[in-house]
């Protein structure tokens, strides 16, 4: 039975989704070593290095179902790397000669390295599609509520009012950089690993750089400028990307955990029959992607550290850091798929009780919207004088069960320039949104962000 | 198939072993859970809070082989949270009324952090052997070549001459360290939760800490002073001992991989034929367990990161960083566990080439003791002269081609204090072992260290 | 003006305290070199191998006011490594030939190692102190609050009634363990580090371990069985015993953060006039020591994990990882002891709010315990049928504006088996604290823990 | 004194350089503050919101020599926030009532927020500089050393033959990658923070976006879609870009370091008297750049970790995760542009060694051109008997003195198809170096790489 906790029976499906796991699992992982393999005969074929048929024998003989796991296992073990044990694999199923041009002047590391860019390719389709999944949600969202008023928080403190919208606007923003981000960089990483033993090609005379070229076409790859063997950038920065991604997600989880306290109530995670329930404790309404969320995105972070340690590489093939890739990127893109799955799910189904958040801004009985009073008394009394009034009646022990507007009308110098229905509206919550719509519909429009 | 490089049929045995694995698997742990729930029934019995019979047919049905995992694990997905599923079955497998007893007054997180400690314990066991397989490896080695000179390297360049057995002597008094350390934490770590849905034992009024302490007893684990659901020290300390172990072995296989470079070759792996093989290099003699260990390290630093990070729990009972443990813990100890057992390999198999160290030792010709020769010119000549003289030499270009002993004979102020058998002794490198041999021995008879 | 936060004229007393902020400034680590160089002529005297005149002229000079820092600063950075321009200095200004006796057959590294344990002792010592004076303040906490009722919280959802003196004791059950801790592992880390060029002593002859002896005994540390200048698990350790008590105290930040939310406004930081004071939000009432702790609690664990990292050092004297040391232990011990000591002051001044904390307990009109309720209806209605009937009640629309004792009261079951006030009784928070008040007094009474 | 690494008198210069840490500092900052401050009072004047002689006369006095530090340290740390004890300052000195519309209508935030991007867009320009320095000196080394024989190391194994030239091309090529990220992520990051307490503006009425646009043009910052005080993708990843410039920094250090080794010496740092010096070894030649750069990397990606962390943030002005800002940026900025600064100096003055190259491409004499001559020997022999062939001389002990070409002229499978002369110009090494220099080429004429 497994041991990790991507892997477990129990805990797979809250930190990942079958899709992302099956990107990264063996099975895929060897699959894709067979059509790197496939290709590079091809590709060489197209050239003129190898024979056509032998091409073709090859390709037929790649696929997964032809291979002896237990054997190529234990080979792998041996000698200390993968692909070596499949290519001895491939080459005794060609029939005729066509064995002996497998994995013809590649090196390991060419295979292991472009099957992690296709592994990454993969998994970066199905990231670019559940973000826009969650962007979608989350328009939905910013435009629903934009105009629920709530308590914005500082500090955790009731600060002034905002719209929910207004919330879910400057999430929405953050998702809409993180695809932008994601257009940029895959580009950068999508690319093809093929040099030889230390990238020079020097097996295939004059024809490396046509073969390569060739072999990119095959695998829908760009061809790079250079062998990349001990240079990680690409590897490690997609990693930083899925450490921004999570970071952003598990932003939303602690607000959604926060709106989610007994104390608070503004929101909750969709409603699953069961889910996140307590034995003995039947009130309860548990979050639980919101957890998931938070633990993946801290998991990610460190695997982003653990990467970049993995790009101090020593000359042309490394001794040690490469395989911390080996250990971290089918974890981090696991996790980050997963939180990343978790947050669709919430934000699609999300449970918003805008009476409630309506209700807590009548919590601090006006003092929430403090801010604005004192905007407005500014003008006509001096803010120096504005400032101390306030800060009177916040301090004053009777501001314990009345109403700032209660409080500002025992005020002398209030009542000289403001009438009652004046004070009431000031300190009306709902009157003090500031441009929490117009920002909605700002990010609403933006393409760019 | 599975995703994880700890789980992966193709590199779980490079990062890990067997016998750590299976501590960590679904297995295990749902067999611990169950563990916890007999035990948890027994307890109550003694205390007479629920029938014995009901605790004899509890006890007989908490087997691993009676639960239908499929519907285990997708009731844990929908409640958030293993165990209850777990539960559920339990009592529906139990006899006449017995079930109505299953997990009397227990939280879900007292059986699952009781069971995490249960695993530590048995990882414990198992590294606390390794650890001793690779002392006595250690001190074999130190015994074997405490006459073996070598250069000692600082900032990789050869310094003075030590011997192989002093490197070792310094591994050995580190490995007794973590010893020492291991000794020190366990019973500190191994102790019981049992506390109810926020520590109280609320459920089992009177009876709780008498209840508490026959679980302790039945678990074999220590009875804790008040619960410890969200404080975390005990997960975060176990963490911190695999960072300093890992980094230990990480530091060993630094120095190896460097004593395998083609130009050094001072040392090697053990031999197994086809080990770190290359299909189009074969003079390359790779360094193959080294690289795991590196990578395990590297990647158990970030894992303790995270289990620091998990220590900033919320309130009684956490939303979020309880489940980076899930993720981090079963990882880290399979991973720690792996590079001690690469490391056990090694040390117990390791090639030295004494032959090689002492040819190394002339590669400077005889500079490698220009501190010796200072220490021996500088009572007779001051320390600036000596110090003038020797620089001198080193920067004279005939250095290039003769050996410091026949330049240091070219000086008149040399031979005005030294014969030409004194400075071919003070010349010769393993004439200055200093106390290399000495602290061996005392590391050797060292039990404290 | 400086540039780190630790340094910065604005922010150090926020992240740091005068104290431990000198233990590692540049002027006490330079006082403490030349306290290392003093005490080894002295020890050398003492073993007859330079004259006592020399040591005694040695330790006159070896002062910081003697010392020209620009011209130290300089040569420091020439080298590349501190302490040679330093003894430069001190060799220049002896009288007589006293200076030639300067660092005598040590290497600098001897020097800053035991410097760095000298730094780490008096920072122990520190954090000793503030450690107790948490302890003293959560025992004062505990006792005094052993039964002020307040909600436990399980995932942000209040649980069960816990007492406020059980929360605190919790804390204090971790902060006596993190001191047994410190109490263990100070022995094992303060060492002196002795050794010469690879450790061998080589440069000192016979005489090598009698020097190591009287100069450990003159700087008040242990004698070392080894050379360790590669091997940094006692560094790697202090720092983890770092991450460890910072962590601890996160978590006791985020809980102080959650209580002094708006809405739940449990209990306060110090009452500092305009601590935490908004320019135009003047009902806000920031925590603030709880951000700063937070902050320094994730900078020192990812130090922890930098300090794993320097950990992985080559042969007998490093090439990078050791300066790792230099730029993470000063921050870390900075900034854990700027934690701990806003701690302290939040411990001893914290406002604790019972009369609130009673009120958030009436939040859910009694649902926060159906659990007791459950327990004491499931012996005469079965577990299942008690908690049918609860989880009907909870989702029923009425439960809305009434109590849960009202809604029991409707229920034909539950009138058939209680008396009303059997079930107001039973629906008092304040009846059903568990062992809250018995696990204060463990907690209190041990000593070990 | 000093306590940081970064700000130590002894070490800053290690680390870090004047330019970047200038930028850091208090008093950059604090004119950045004030900067912000006149800017946004001579946007509001724009608009017309307040006056221009109150703009104009806070433009006057907002000016650091103006600022008692002492007093603005003190009341900073009592309220626990910067700007605030500034704007007390410059509204005192202002005359006449302009000091009244000081910070209108501005959060505390808004001003530390834009003031970090000024910080970081100075970095930046800063950072690309010494990367074009960097580039063009790797530029200079790849064409000097197109055609520079040496050895490439597999798993620091001698492997085959690359040029010097291709060595540096392939870091040329990933610092070309670095220009590229910077290029792209800096209008994403280099945006204005203008939101008022929430983000609403809603203190500005109808001019909030009209003063947020006047105040971005002041200020050379792109104007922002939405408020993002609690959003901090942007100033993660412009961590994450210092962690991957870093990481490639470090790997090149570990190159040069293992070059520099006695063994290898292949290349040096540039040769500064007394640099790197020992006191007792001065045989020595330390790498001393490739030390500080390998810790700077180290710390960076502990940073970065940080970073993400504090990405973490609630609500909408966070309680403790920015603060790690606070700590992680002015460190991880420094650190970075002190290890590209070191880099730069290396790469300006490397020191490269083609002589010794050359000769150890000659220690396996002949063997790391093993696979050139399998590739030659396969289409004669049959891929395999070529590998037995090679396979056999490399484990027999005759090879242990003799060159892989009298070997294979021993073998009759070998002189049947070559003759004396072929296996000679098979055997050198120099005839084996592949596509390295059209490598070079290719990376030389890309610009988009």
């Amino acid at each position: 039975m497994p041991t990790s906790a991507i892997d477990s029976l129990i805990f797979r499906d809250m930190f990942g989704s079958t899709a992302m796991r099956e990107i990264w699992s063996d099975a895929f992982r060897t699959q894709k070593y067979l059509d790197c393999e496939a290709a590079l005969a091809r590709a060489q074929a197209k050239v003129g290095l190898i024979p056509q048929e032998a091409a073709d024998e090859i390709s037929r003989v790649c696929k997964l179902e032809n291979i002896d796991f237990e054997t190529y296992s234990r080979e792998t073990l041996t000698i200390g790397y993968p692909v070596l044990g499949l290519v001895h694999q491939i080459a005794h199923l060609c029939q005729r000669d066509a064995g002996k041009y497998c994995h013809w002047g590649a090196t390991t590391q060419d295979v292991t390295d472009s099957t992690t860019i296709l592994q990454i390719k993969s998994s970066f389709d199905l990231i670019a599609k559940d973000l826009n999944r969650a962007i979608a949600a989350t328009e939905q969202l910013s435009r629903d509520h934009r105009s629920t008023p709530m308590p914005a928080r500082s500090n955790l403190q009731q600060a002034v009012p905002i719209t929910f919208g207004f919330k879910m606007a400057r999430l929405l923003a953050t998702l809409k950089r993180h695809r932008t981000r994601l257009g940029e960089i895959r580009p950068r990483i999508e690319v093809l690993e093929f040099g030889g033993a230390a990238g020079t090609l020097a097996t295939l005379g004059e024809n490396g750089l046509a073969v390569q070229e060739a072999l990119a076409r095959e695998l829908g790859l760009a061809q790079p400028e250079i062998a990349w063997h001990t240079e990680r950038d690409r590897i490690a920065e997609a990693g930083c990307f899925l450490g921004l991604l999570t970071g952003t997600l598990a932003k939303f989880a602690t607000d959604l955990k926060l709106m989610m306290q007994t104390e608070v109530s503004e929101a909750s995670e969709p409603y699953v029959a069961n889910r996140g329930s307590s034995s003995t404790m039947p009130q309860k309404r548990n979050p639980i992607s919101c957890c998931y969320i938070h633990a993946c995105a801290a998991s990610v972070r460190q695997g982003v550290a653990a990467l970049l340690d993995a790009m101090v590489q020593d000359h042309e093939r490394a001794t040690g850091p490469w395989e911390i890739e080996w250990i971290a990127l089918p974890e981090i893109f696991t996790l980050a798929g997963g939180a990343l799955a978790q947050a669709c799910f919430v934000l699609e189904g999300l449970e918003v009780h805008a009476g409630r958040m309506r209700a807590n801004l009548e919590t601090t009985r006006g003092l929430i919207v403090s801010e604005a009073v004192m905007m407005a008394l500014a003008p006509k009394m001096g803010r120096d004088k504005a400032h101390d009034v306030l800060y009177a009646i916040i301090h004053d022990p009777a501001m314990g069960d009345k109403s700032l507007a209660d409080m500002l009308l025992r005020h002398d110098d209030v009542i000289a320039e403001f009438s009652e229905a004046e004070v009431r509206r000031l300190t009306d919550a709902t009157n003090y949104l500031g441009l929490s719509e117009a920002m909605v519909d700002r990010v609403l429009a933006s393409t760019s962000a």
